[in-house]
């Protein structure tokens, strides 16, 4: 045949096209668009519910790392912040972050995800993005309970979950993916280092602070005592887990399973990982002598959460870079905590969502392979980024403090000395996590 | 446009004709419809790897929420109705559930997984369809472990994991889903809180019941004794992956990644699940004054149960009001085995599955959209409900009553006195399964 | 005739992108070719997420059985070597493994993953490929850990996954999968019992042997003491996690969401485990007595190992018939490293991964649909089975021995009699796993 193969092709395609993609009853029959449709909601769907994960990984990471007496207590704040966020989110949060925007600061439409959202521009069906951004939601607030862990009642803990659900994450997330200024000044945060990591973290370090330290963690001296963990294992697998879930954070975060950017934020995630469990390894390792463990764990995470913001937008030797160095700000991050600012964090979450997540969203102003200070992007991103951290550094800490505070003065935030020395499962809950073992500092029966 | 475009499509038919006939490649080429296809695969069966990840969810709650003593044992069980319910289930179950019906009672043909399932007019294939068959049969095979724990004989649970995955599960999924008499009459059990759950549920109560309560569980006169589990974070490890799980659960029923349903469905599971949550933390707490563990626990499961029914059949607000409920009636049940039935089911198996599962069942003919009594859709879909509840309790309560019965009187049901006391890890399989801790009421070596 | 319009569009549109594919403008708009890509890149991706799991799997399983004193040790080498060999496959491991071929023998490009792979045809994004091999890569080295558990230091450990990850497995790979020489003989494997989990079992071998038995191991009459685990819960959780990556290891090993056989390879898989617990259950159990928990968690993995190979190439049957056995060999090597090598392995890596890995490649040869000698097909596949089994033995053992010896003789691969009688933890790590539970041979506090 002489004709061009390719201009058939072309003509065909066309008046294919026109003919049929207006067509109503196209929706019986799968096209190529519908199919494209379905995949970016296969790929959404099945990365929430990698998401979803995190939230038994948090679990076990809190669990493991701090006492044997207080762990029914966090699995039951860990289940419970995910149970009032999915439902307050769903009803209150998902409007105020992807609503109408109102002076580029809060969405004001759709309670109860209802009405139109067609400003969104979505692809996917409306109800897997909002399970998407539900467990997005959840994952900022769980962060929290590592960090007030063995000393905050129980339903402190849960008039918390629902505010930070309601409005202290949704007005963040507006900014930077609702469409508010953060957006609209270029702020680049893919998948949350900011928004979702830092700020659970700086809420947990505002909650650790006015919470105060546990009994014996530092001495009159202002000598720091470490209160060990009750099960390496349980945190390892809680980080093994959270890795897991990382996988649909990241990649997931594309909301398309049709691009092929899914599998660079995969390796990017992924080498960032590694190279923060180094970060946590080498450099206490070179410090105090011994490989340390926690920090490695710590560090791992880290990396995790400083790839977050820059996972799309840098190469994957940017990613190691970024990702050992969030992990030495993980393990720096902690003696800070313990040394300099004094706050009493159980299980290290603000080292590593609030310090790493602000480290990790800076350093996309410099590697970002677009716009990067590293790639001849000059400093307008850098100067973005510093921004956007500052802003929802100060929102958070703000409305946090404001938060805990009323918390404080009307339901308390602190259990009584007594319930924190026996141990909050006991006095809260009427139950021991591990009936059958003897324990140190009780008696054998 | 003058042209008609019909006029249009019938000359570029002929000419895709003409330059589609010569092309022998064209089975090696993807198109739209094999696209569907594969996605609908691809959905089926990573639904059906979370559903067997369930399998670990129960294994946790189960030993979690059991004595360190039975550990090993009830780990083993859990592994091994998984096992063989994976062979029997291909071998005759399936044939059974999707063989050419008898009846409306029974299916008939295709043993062993061969022969030709056209009438089930699958789009997807067999094997994907297999899978996914084989994951829902060994979930509720693997519920009656948890309500006969701690006093089951390994053989005895052996045998009942092959005949639930052979005959009494099967029978009652041709009843609802594989053409069968439910199915011809309109019973809606989306993925199956009836099918599933409630078949596992009654199946555990009648077992419990012909096992007897352990030792210790009721005393002379009545009172009902707590008996601990043995690690509450495992037990709340189990929940996390369940509830993991279950997003392939529901979801996955619909068999199709090509269906924006899937997203709706991932949401009322999710709401249900946390509105659970509450149901089992709130009604206890203002019984007893505490915020019970393993109760909200379970009612986060009983919240997944109950909404599995209606999942693509209710809206987001008639999930969380199911779940509510499903968690409250979970809670209500615990106490109702204990203190009317004083049945001894020890991780609460029978609340969670059967009562929820037939509760959430029902409520599809009061909050299903189209057909719901209070959406005008009248009684007719709530009666139908009714009469598959009945149903499938009585045809689960006499052959699993038979079968125990026929287990009782051969190999036996229940270990030795001795057996339970020492715990069944050492005398039916030689082993601690935590030889290095000192657990109470055992000598420090 | 009464075609519609819609089946018209859809052959014109399917006809159009077959014609269109070279243009580069199609890029923006999806086509049945773009979407089978995209549905391939998803799958490829989320099987490597669920192979990454295995790592947590494989975590739980070597720390449940092994001593409490050792938890954190072997955590911490399970997440190290997947961590260094994330970095060091993306640097080195890969170029090695599908570089340009050199004499069938070993890639010689791409270095950093960089520069054209245009050679091995991929379907996918590189990087999606890249992530797949990563996870498989650090599969085969973290068997090791467990082989070696309990009195190796970790220094030596690090030496040890570095090297693995950038030569000893990659040139393994490249013979069977990049190219080489065993895939020029046409030698399956589809989804590496050899090239993978006998790279790593062989590895655990020498291991094992040359840093000796545990203390107390082996009696001086050559007596054999079993050194029990101290979490059989956790090891069973590993074993389920396991199970569940696997699905993501056979199934996605195809690279291909658009192909039929994933259905067909999630089946084998599935009934290869299921009958490998029977194969470690009944096997034991005939000849000592008791259904132990350990081989028949074991039998499990056994039998998944052993199907690895063929999975894409038996049928239903034949993975059946496959997986008992592998659980079998699993059971009776387990008994053949004790009594007759007198190798001290603490959790049955070398059985399960080794044996059962090289059995079931060589089964292909007699189980294969197509080719093998029970199906008509001769003893030339099971020529090239035994070739590659036996190829891939000589060169991991040789090249293990030459890097254990060197690090024998340099960083020493022991701990001392004292560390290793007082737990690695502390003496490597400065931490306790439980710090808060009383330990048998401790003082309680």
């Amino acid at each position: 045949m002489q004709i061009s193969r390719r201009r058939i092709g072309l003509v065909l395609l066309v008046v294919s096209v026109m003919l049929f993609l207006p067509s109503v009853a196209w929706a019986e029959e799968p096209t190529a668009a519908s199919n494209a449709t379905a995949l970016d909601t296969v790929w959404t769907l099945i990365a929430s519910f990698l998401v979803f994960i995190m939230q038994a990984g948090f679990a076990m990471v809190e669990t493991g790392f701090t006492q044997a007496k207080n762990a029914a207590n966090i699995v039951m704040k860990n289940l419970i912040d995910f149970c009032s966020g999915s439902i307050i989110f769903w009803l209150v949060g998902f409007a105020i972050m992807f609503g109408v925007d109102a002076g580029g600061f809060i969405g004001t439409t759709g309670w109860g995800t209802t009405g139109t959202f067609e400003h969104l521009g979505l692809k996917i069906p409306l109800y897997a993005f909002l399970i998407f951004q539900t467990v997005f939601c959840a994952t900022a607030a769980t962060i929290v309970s590592g960090a007030m862990a063995e000393r905050t009642k129980f339903v402190a803990y849960l008039i918390y979950s629902f505010v930070i659900s309601a409005v202290i994450y949704p007005v963040v997330g507006h900014w930077a993916w609702g469409g508010g200024w953060l957006s609209q000044r270029g702020f680049i945060d893919f998948a949350g280092s900011t928004v979702v990591h830092s700020v659970g973290g700086w809420t947990a370090l505002v909650g650790a602070a006015m919470v105060g330290p546990r009994r014996g963690k530092f001495g009159p001296d202002g000598s720091v005592r470490a209160i060990p963990g009750h099960s390496i294992t349980l945190g390892a697998l809680g980080v093994f887990l959270l890795w897991f879930g990382w996988f649909g954070f990241n990649p997931g975060s594309t909301l398309s399973g049709t691009t092929p950017d899914i599998a660079r934020i995969a390796v990017t995630t992924n080498l960032a990982a590694a190279a923060g469990a180094f970060g946590g390894l080498i450099l206490p390792w070179l410090r105090f002598g011994k490989p340390d463990v926690s920090l490695t764990l710590n560090g791992t995470l880290g990396g995790l959460v400083g790839i977050t913001a820059g996972t799309a937008a840098v190469s994957p030797l940017g990613a190691v870079i970024i990702g050992f160095l969030s992990g030495c700000v993980t393990a720096l991050g902690v003696e800070f905590m313990d040394k300099v600012l004094k706050v009493d964090d159980p299980v290290g979450a603000v080292s590593v969502h609030a310090f790493s997540g602000a480290f990790g969203t800076i350093m996309v102003g410099l590697f970002a392979v677009e716009g990067g200070l590293f790639y001849g992007g000059g400093v307008s991103q850098l100067i973005t980024q510093l921004i956007g951290v500052v802003a929802v550094f100060a929102w958070t800490v703000v409305t946090a403090a404001i938060l805990f505070a009323i918390i404080k003065v009307t339901v308390g935030l602190r259990v009584s000395e007594e319930e924190e020395s026996e141990g909050l499962d006991i006095y809260e809950h009427g139950i021991q996590a591990y009936g059958d073992f003897v324990l140190r500092g009780t008696q054998v029966h």
